[in-house]
């Protein structure tokens, strides 16, 4: 087995309350890319999409992230990478997390799974250093374990995958770029121990909400009093969506990631259905264009869709 | 039914990372009381104890809760209560919650349990302002619910009873009196963004632990580092019983409250009883008296012992 093809999720980092700490798979949207091991130490990367992003390895996500693999390898291996990303960078929805979670997944099943899925992350942590200057770990992880991770530390490294009840994720993605760097920029570097004490009782509610699939302790819990009310301010149409969808039915919800996008959970598919409809409207009315969709948890993170 | 005696439990608050939002019951040390109905609304406390508390209900924890109780419930009732204290004041296992707790389940037995737990919890919570100056209910609510108690919130408050596996537990208490109101005033009012994010990664892991009953994810989550590493100055022969305590394979543990009571969960009873004997070698070198319990985790809250 040469060559694989794999579709790389979408996640949301955060969680509303669990800044730097939680993320979410989610099953759209996805980017694809086929891989192909090569016996000589080169990297090739080619996109298929309209980003224009770097292919140069060194200067990719992806490239990094298999960089990183190849020299824990020892044995001298390469890569043709092709990328038709479909998560767009900026979203919020981290894409670049994908690019390099897909990368080294697809890699690792070439190499007979010789890494751990902790490795991969520590590989695809390369990845979001290159794209916004730190090594965090909130997207890669959902992205390759599936589902929804908690990073209880960074150094050293410790994911722990949460299990949850079943939701819908309504997602808006309104076309402004945010970039995760001035997302981290605009955040005071110190907090009120009060607020800060508000924040991790949120957290924990979140988490035993998730753990004892309890929809109202998630939906009391999904508050931040920390980070949205500095990023939201970066996102016209914030509050009328936030509160238009609690009224409609939403658990709760917020940025995702550092934005623009924004997301709400929801019980039934007919309440994330009538949440889309509010985020087009506000974006609408707004006159940004945006695009939207209504998806669920993805269990399984980077897929794999074929080998030859 | 006129007459009641009841045990009311020592707690820790904080359980290391959770500051102000997790704390537990323990089935020892533990106050008694007696407390019988009246149909005057008068409130007479007799301390039996060497503690030297006031007995006058307006500056007396039990009183103050008591008080908010009988305006709560309407019609004119009063109470005598006798209070046989042998949790010390100022130990950091929240002796002052265990005399407002006591007494409010005690009176609410009395009453046919008209009021609900969380209406005991505010009442209480009148006892931990006298205390301390603040409505903290992190003792208070694992001394009325038992167990394990998260407060995701106290305005508006939202209490949640957390499982967990059997755990033993040593406590320690060295006989230095911190007031939980000086235990306050030395924590900074800011903390780093950064440093707040390695707490709630904690705190994540630390219930995510409780829940899963993973005890190593418990250990690795026992880990504060913002209030512990100010309020351990305070506490002679700290560091040297943590490390050692480590060493004897606690999964961790730390400051009772705001001290100067010493913690460390184990697994075994023999582990327990190891750390037993280290915190008493550490003070005896010391010089400092000390009492020192090894017991579990009170699961019932405050017990009804006799009805008359």
């Amino acid at each position: 087995m040469k060559k694989i093809s794999i579709k790389s999720p979408a996640t949301i980092a955060n969680l509303v309350c669990g800044f730097d700490i939680l993320g979410m798979a989610l099953q759209e949207p996805f980017d694809t890319m086929e891989l192909e091991l090569l016996e000589e130490p080169v990297i090739n990367i080619r996109h298929t999409d309209d980003y224009g992003l770097p292919e140069k390895a060194e200067e990719n996500v992806a490239g990094v992230a298999l960089k990183a693999m190849m020299e824990a390898y020892g044995q001298p291996i390469g890569f043709n990478l092709t990328v038709h990303k479909n998560i767009k960078p900026g979203s919020g929805l981290g894409s670049s997390a994908a690019g390099s979670a897909g990368a080294v997944v697809a890699a690792n099943h070439l190499l007979g799974n010789h890494f751990s899925k902790e490795d991969l992350v520590r590989f695809a942590m390369n990845g979001e250093k290159l794209a916004s200057g730190v090594k965090h770990a909130d997207n890669i992880s959902p992205a390759i374990y599936g589902g929804i991770t908690l990073i209880r530390s960074v150094f050293p490294l410790d994911i722990i995958p949460l299990t949850g009840p079943p939701m819908c994720i309504t997602v808006v993605h309104p076309q402004l770029e945010v970039k995760t760097s001035d997302a981290r920029q605009i955040l005071r570097k110190e907090v009120l121990l009060k607020d800060a004490i508000k924040q991790w009782g949120n957290i924990a509610g979140l988490v035993t909400g998730l753990l004892k699939e309890d929809y109202e302790l998630i939906g009391r819990s999904l508050e931040d009093v920390l980070i949205e009310p500095v990023r939201s301010i970066l996102i016209p149409g914030f509050d009328a969506i936030k509160q238009q969808s609690k009224e409609a039915g939403a658990l709760g919800g917020g940025i995702a990631g550092s934005g623009p996008s924004l997301f709400m959970f929801s019980k039934e598919r007919s309440t994330a259905e009538s949440i889309e409809k509010i985020m087009g409207d506000v974006f609408e009315g707004l006159g940004v264009e945006y695009k939207t969709y209504v998806t669920g948890i993805n269990y399984e993170g980077v897929r794999i869709i074929t080998n030859d």
